[in-house]
């Protein structure tokens, strides 16, 4: 067993190596053909398309390699040009979707370098431009999100006649585009309104809007996709759901730990930027149904507070742990992590594809990034 | 030929009419889809989806229906689907990019009401909710518009094969939302930067700038595509391109002269917009290469400028006319529309295609809004 599983993990990683090496020729010959529109355009609307490029090209690709395994699990072909440039439009969505939350956010870094909106302001100030430099980086990172979206949907429609209107794999793009962006709506709402909430609903609603804004999107959107591109079964489908869902819940439940008490060199990310920015992920919501008055009180005052200094960061951090709410989170990721991994086992997938969504799911969860 | 014509330019506005019908119905049914997949959601996400559908309710159509008669002129059935569904798209990308631009522009208001952002972050003051509200109008319009943007898609694959990849259609309408976003990124930098170029070249600037963030788009995209999808020949997309491109200059022009000149009551914007946002048009460029060094200090002073009053946007108004720029620009919407006009006698198609597409071209370089 032992020897079987290591060889199926080999394989898998091998096979994976080669998807991703497909992956980056596909997102490269593509964007080089970007390129030369844009160049007709002007030389100088180029640097759009290299905010676009420079952030398509990093990340994880959780998501592509998701919609690959679910492909192969269906009985795709190895390395198959549907699932390849699947993939590459799921990580130009997922790359899209980065360059808008940064502004929304007001994240300042992104996969440790800065975000896309900074990177233009930073060129404005540089340049010693005119107006107002901050105003020009936000619009120019809104026409760099724009650009990504429209390109990952070309890819998408690149992927031909298994993604036609109509079919499975379109029907689950367009409903996964929709939902995240009325998750993410929930979310800024609830920054906003989450305040004049009790307390007690804080928990169901926080976990409302992780489901629909992240997991998901993160992984039973990409599975199913890669599925339903290789025709899958209902039944195989269901089964890409029992896994995929919990595994989105535990990894971004994960993210929001990570956003609160995460080492700022290994996130990229300053240290408490989601409390900074008001977030009301199911760890603060855990914290205020928890903590009582006085933890109420302290969130009330400190959450989403643009200046809130290294001491009042530590002073929240002290009070999630101590509220039980850190601990209740973890218990949660456990819960949501032993029933994916449990579904994992039973699922009617080859011993390649098993290895493959087993390692993915253990680095999703267990990363510190 | 008196009779002739009235008797197409009936005809035209009849089936016209009948075109409009078709494409509001098709747009509520797809709105009310979208409605029940935001529903599961959440129904608190529903706001989203409301403001992309009074957007995407109003405005003249003028897209689809240039979409409609180069479809109707290239042999397309009369009110063919996948003329109604290309025609829908392009209205659903159109309200996109507004709700965008407004953000970029800091526009509070569209077609006579708030804004999308104006609207949220009004939103947020009634509520009297927590935090920024005008952050808050900020994000949630950039989820609106990528919304709206991803809904557009939706439609234009929903036409089927013939807008499929690899198709003269999809290949149009991938190229103009890339031109577009290119176009509208030289736009933003022109603002910026501009003020450091020399004003001799600043009338080639903003004439580039103006064919790609809006002429090519507004007609000559719409009506090749609609020519495309109804395998229009190469010699026809050759005469449509000849009248839609000058066609394109020519209403970017008007919209030009309208945002400094235009009566606030009719264009539904205030006085001025376009000066206190400093956007470098056709307009502002022949004012600084005409109006000598004494315009180009005041246009140095006062474009860009938010707090501009009326006698800042009377002076920048008086210095344009003066300098000869508004009559240089009128000039140039003359011969670009005589040129349209001269190219529509020409094309080969039936009579009432060419009097709906002369209606359409009267209307935009002639209107007050």
């Amino acid at each position: 067993m032992e020897n079987t599983l290591s060889a199926a993990e080999a394989a898998a990683a091998e096979e994976q190596s080669s998807y991703r090496e497909h992956l980056s020729a596909e997102l490269e010959a593509f964007l080089g053909e970007q390129q030369a529109v844009l160049q007709d355009v002007s030389v100088e609307s180029l640097p759009l398309l290299d905010a676009v490029s420079s952030l398509a090209r990093g990340g994880k690709r959780l998501r592509a390699l998701l919609s690959y395994w679910g492909w192969r699990g269906a009985g795709g072909a190895e390395l198959g040009t549907a699932a390849v440039r699947a993939g590459t439009a799921l990580e130009l969505f997922q790359s899209a979707a980065l360059i808008h939350d940064d502004i929304i956010d007001r994240s300042d870094t992104r996969r440790g370098g800065p975000s896309v909106h900074r990177r233009f302001s930073t060129a404005h100030s540089e340049a010693a431009w005119h107006l107002d430099g901050t105003h020009f980086g936000s619009s120019a990172a809104i026409l760099a999100g724009d650009l990504c979206l429209s390109l990952s949907e070309e890819m998408f429609a690149a992927v031909g006649a298994q993604a036609a209107h109509g079919t499975p794999a379109r029907r689950i793009f367009n409903r996964m585009r929709t939902e995240v962006m009325a998750g993410q709506y929930l979310d800024i709402l609830e920054e906003v309104v989450g305040p004049t909430h009790e307390p007690e609903r804080a928990v169901v609603r926080a976990r409302n809007i992780l489901r629909y804004k992240s997991a998901k999107y993160t992984t039973e959107h990409p599975l199913t996709l890669g599925g339903a591109l290789a025709g899958a079964s209902d039944e195989l489908m269901d089964w890409y759901s029992r896994f995929a869902l919990p595994l989105g819940e535990a990894f971004q439940l994960r993210d929001d730990v990570l956003g609160v008490f995460g080492d700022p060199v290994q996130t990229g990310k300053p240290a408490g930027d989601d409390l900074r920015e008001g977030k009301r992920t199911v760890l603060v919501a855990y914290a205020l149904a928890l903590g009582g008055s006085s933890a109420q009180k302290v969130i009330a005052d400190s959450l989403g507070r643009e200046d809130l200094d290294d001491d009042g960061v530590t002073a929240l951090r002290s009070l999630i742990e101590d509220s039980g709410a850190l601990a209740a989170t973890e218990t949660l990721i456990e819960g949501h992590t032993r029933a994916a991994f449990d579904a994992l086992e039973q699922m009617p997938v080859n011993a390649v594809t098993r290895a493959a969504l087993h390692s993915l799911a253990l680095a999703a969860v267990n990363r510190k990034a």
